[in-house]
Parts: structure tokens; sequence; C-alpha cells
């Protein structure tokens, strides 16, 4: 199992000369899809060197600019680029409108499919179930209607304990695979040998989840509950948490309340409001609940590697 | 008079890591207007020092990508930032749409006056005149509906020659702004004194001339005769014409014909495609038929200055 996530941009509000807005690129069990699109993701794309043809699930979180608005040019340059291979957008109601209306303004046809999946439901749902990962949505609190995602890998095939295996001559490699399902094996006179003896478990799914924006609200605690990697806003610190009720943020603090009641393994904070002089104060705000805590950061990559 | 040029972008297509896609910033007699927006603009304004607050005007020539993807930031980024002032876009007919369908999506409705001109006539009109600047479009050959800019200072008053002035005591301070006004000075005794003789010219108004994107077409060199700069653009090299012709661009030694058979000042290159490894080849073939000849580049900053 393997996951490698590469933050684009992490600020929130509007691109700076030394802040992006908003992207992150995911592989995931071989599955390669981008989290939200600000403008200027397509130049972080390939100042990180991500091969933009082999990403085919775009998750949009809701329509706030430092979200969407590099969207658009994504898709006209994958068009320019002659994609030929499907790309399937998720995002709030409204989504396909917006791209389809500037794609016929301008001519710009895309010869590619081009799918969307516009979401509008409250209630959290499995968007998006293949043989590799599947993905949820998580609802969230904020100004407009918004959805964090959850990404799971699927559980794999237990692995063969060969030297188990072995000792068994009556087992054949035409078993193997009822073995691989999980299946005990049934010697001739009907009696069973325990699966757990002639396998290892598989490695453990992957899973990691993406909250932003949100107020503080712990409806989505059980939707993220042992996760491997929560990213979780904080566009502020706590002194400023008045402020965060307010626009419907949540603070570093209330990012480490959230990542400690569902016991996930790793906290990332991201979605800075441009007033702090230093992203090390979110990190120490939020470690005073909880570790371990990543700061993201533009071009940081974060990989997770499970193995048994 | 007073005109500087500031290159934001000047590439084709899609922007990449060291290629920035349309827009130029322009103070003219002490306005301030932004020409095509491309995705990235804002960030562009933010590296070169532009102060935002002060654009008040910005000339979108048509609904391609490369030169408009930016302008929904650049809106949002106003209102992050608190303007007030009015913003007056113009752009092909859609525009309005365009922009007001995003802004209603994302609940992010502007607090300051936003006007849009929407333009679709195929003759060239003055779509803007007021006391410093008047602007005149130029209507364009490109695959959608393109028109590009010309940009020209309001002639200033005539300047008093105070040498003369002072040879007749019958002049008096009150009749300083019809000698300004070019009117000539009546004696008591009707006789009168012509006005050259009390007056210098005021300093020649500068022109600009903004032309891209377009296949060559003579039909704009009368719109843009004698100008003092003119931008037009050179997708391609000759070696490309059938490229050109085929995407409605024009090559460098294209540019140089309208600018030599309009009698322009100065030309300026841009709108480069990315085949080519170096912009000097541009320079190299425009300047077989041309001369003086700038390439624009991100950065680069163009000043006029018209003295008498």
């Amino acid at each position: 199992m393997s996951f490698k996530l590469t933050i684009l941009g992490c600020h929130s509000a509007t691109p700076r000369t030394l802040a992006h807005t908003s992207s992150q690129y995911v592989e995931m069990n071989n599955e390669r899809f981008l989290i939200d699109c600000g403008e200027g993701t397509q130049r972080q794309l390939r100042k990180y060197k991500v091969t933009f043809s082999k990403i085919k699930y775009v998750f949009i979180s809701h329509l706030h600019g430092d979200h969407f608005f590099g969207l658009i040019g994504l898709i006209s340059t994958f068009s320019l680029l002659n994609r030929k291979t499907e790309l399937h957008i998720y995002g709030p109601k409204g989504i396909k409108e917006i791209i389809l209306l500037q794609l016929k303004l301008s001519k710009s046809w895309v010869d590619y499919p081009l799918y969307f999946n516009e979401l509008d439901s409250k209630e959290s749902e499995l968007i998006l179930d293949n043989a590799k990962i599947e993905v949820h949505t998580i609802p969230l609190k904020h100004r407009v209607y918004t959805n964090g995602f959850l990404f799971k890998e699927k559980v794999k095939s237990r692995k063969l304990n060969m030297s188990a295996v072995k000792l068994h001559p009556e087992i054949d490699i035409c078993d193997y695979q009822n073995l691989k399902d999980g299946k005990d094996f049934k010697n001739e006179d009907g009696s069973l040998i325990d699966n757990k003896l002639l396998t290892h478990d598989p490695p453990a799914p992957i899973s990691y989840a993406y909250c932003s924006d949100t107020a503080f609200t712990e409806s989505i605690i059980p939707l993220v509950k042992d996760v491997d990697l929560l990213y979780h806003e904080s566009t502020f610190l706590d002194k400023h948490e008045e402020l965060a009720t307010k626009t419907k943020h949540s603070t570093a603090y209330q990012a480490a309340t959230i990542a400690l009641k569902a016991s996930v393994k790793k906290l990332i904070l991201g979605h800075y409001s441009s007033r702090y002089d230093s992203l090390e104060l979110f990190k120490e705000e939020a470690e005073q609940l909880f570790r371990p805590v990543i700061l993201a950061q533009a071009g940081k990559e974060i990989k997770v590697s499970n193995q048994n």
C-alpha cells in the first residue's frame, strides 16, 4: 500500500508572491488525483514535476475562488496537451455550469471525456468506489456548501505464508487464490486448516481525510476516526478564535482537538491566513494537544507506507 | 504626457514555469489600466509591485483562457482587499455572465461598483472617452470574436510662452485660459495677436495600440496609423506561416509588415509560441523589415515621454 501527498498550495484567500492557494496532488494505490485547484495550480504542478496526464480525478471542496479558480485553466491545458483519457470532476452543484459556460464562450471544447459529478447532499456519501480506492464526502460547515473528502485504499488480498503452505503438499497452486481471499483450506477428509495458519494479514489500507474549509465541528470526528492522515484547516490561531467562528474557519487548536478526538495518526495543518509572520506558531499551538503535527507547505511531500 | 507599459505576461497558450500568459499594465496620462488578464496575473502584479487598487479599467481582447482566466481571481482579490472604487471591465459579450455566475455560486458579491461594457461590434468603436484618454477598439481576425485596443492621450492645453506674453502688458491673467485654449488675443482696438506668438504647442499626445490575437490583416493599418507604440502578436516565425494562417495568428514578419505600413514609431512583439528556443529569433525576423523592435518579456517596462 502506498500513499504520497504533494502540497501544491496551502494558504487562504488570495495568491501572493510566496503564498499559493489550496491544492494537493495525491498518489494512492496507483490512483492519481487532485484535491482543490486554486489559481495557479497548473504552474505548481509543473514546478513540482507532476505528470499532468495521469491525474484522473479532481475533487473540489467548495466554490470559493482560492479552491477552484485554477480548474478551468487546468481543464483547458489538458486539452492543449492533447489529453485523450477521461477526467472526472467532483464538486458542488454549479461547477459544471461554470466550466461549460467558459468552454462554450471561448469555443474551446475539450477532446477528452470530461465527467462532472455534482454534489449537493448534506450527508456523507460514497462518491467513488473502484478496485483501488473509495472516496466519501465529509460534510463541512462553511459559508457556502462545502465537503471534505475521505480517501481509503481498498483492502488487498491476504499474503501467502509460503513456508507454512509448503508444509502441506496437499495444497495445490490452484488453491492459492482461495487462501488469499481468506478462506480456510479444506482437506479431502473435510477437516479444515485455519486460513490464518497459511497466510499473513495484508498491509493495512491507508486512509487520508481532507477537511477544508470548515468551522470547528465535532460532526466530522466519526467520519475521520483513526485515519492515517488528517488534513484539517487552521486558518487562524487561538487568539483569533472569534474571527474563526465569524468566518466559519478553524484555529490550529481546534484542528488538534478534532485530531485528538478522532484518534488520527498524524495531523497536517494548512489554509493559513496571511496575518501571521510564522507558520511555526500554528504547529506550536496544535502540539499543545496533539502530536505529530505536520505543517503543509508548498512543495512538501508526505508519504505513508503501511507494510506488514 | 507620460506613458509606462509593464509587461506582466507575453506567452501564448498555457502558463509554464517561465512563461506567463498575456497581460499588460499601463499608466497613461495618470489613468491606470490592465490589458488582458491570463491566469496568474494578480501574482505578476504583486511581483512587479503594481498598486492593485489604482487599476480602474480592464480591457479583455477575447475569451480564450490565456487572455482572461485570471480576471475572476483579480476581481475577487479586489473585494478581499476591501476595494471601494469602481472597476470597469471591457470585453466580449459573455464576459459578464461568466464573472457573475462565479460570484453568485461562491456567494462572493463584490462591495465595489463593478461595471461591464460588453463588446460585439465588428467595426471600430470609441468605447471610453474621458478627460485623460480615449480608447477605441481595433477589430481583429481570430478564431473567436476579438478586439485589439487603441489608447490615445487627450490633447492637452497649449503652453503659455511667458516671455512673449509679458511683452504685452495689456494681456491680463484672466486671458490666459483663452490663450491656452488656442484663441488669438484681441486688443481693445479689435486687432489680433496670433495665438502662436503667445503660446507653445502642447506635448504631442501619446498613442498605444494593442493587437492580440490576430491573423495577419491589413484592415488594422488605418486604425493604428502613426501610433507611438504598436504591440502586435507574433505567435510564430515565418517558417511556420502556414500554421499561423491555420490558427489565425501572425508571424514576426507579418507583425513588422503592419508596423511598416502603418508608420508606427516602435513595434513590440509578443504572444510567443513555446516551440521556439530563443525570443531573439522573433526580433531578428521582424528587423528585416522594421526597426526599432522591442521584445515583450515579463517584467519589462516600456516608457514613452513626449516633451515639447
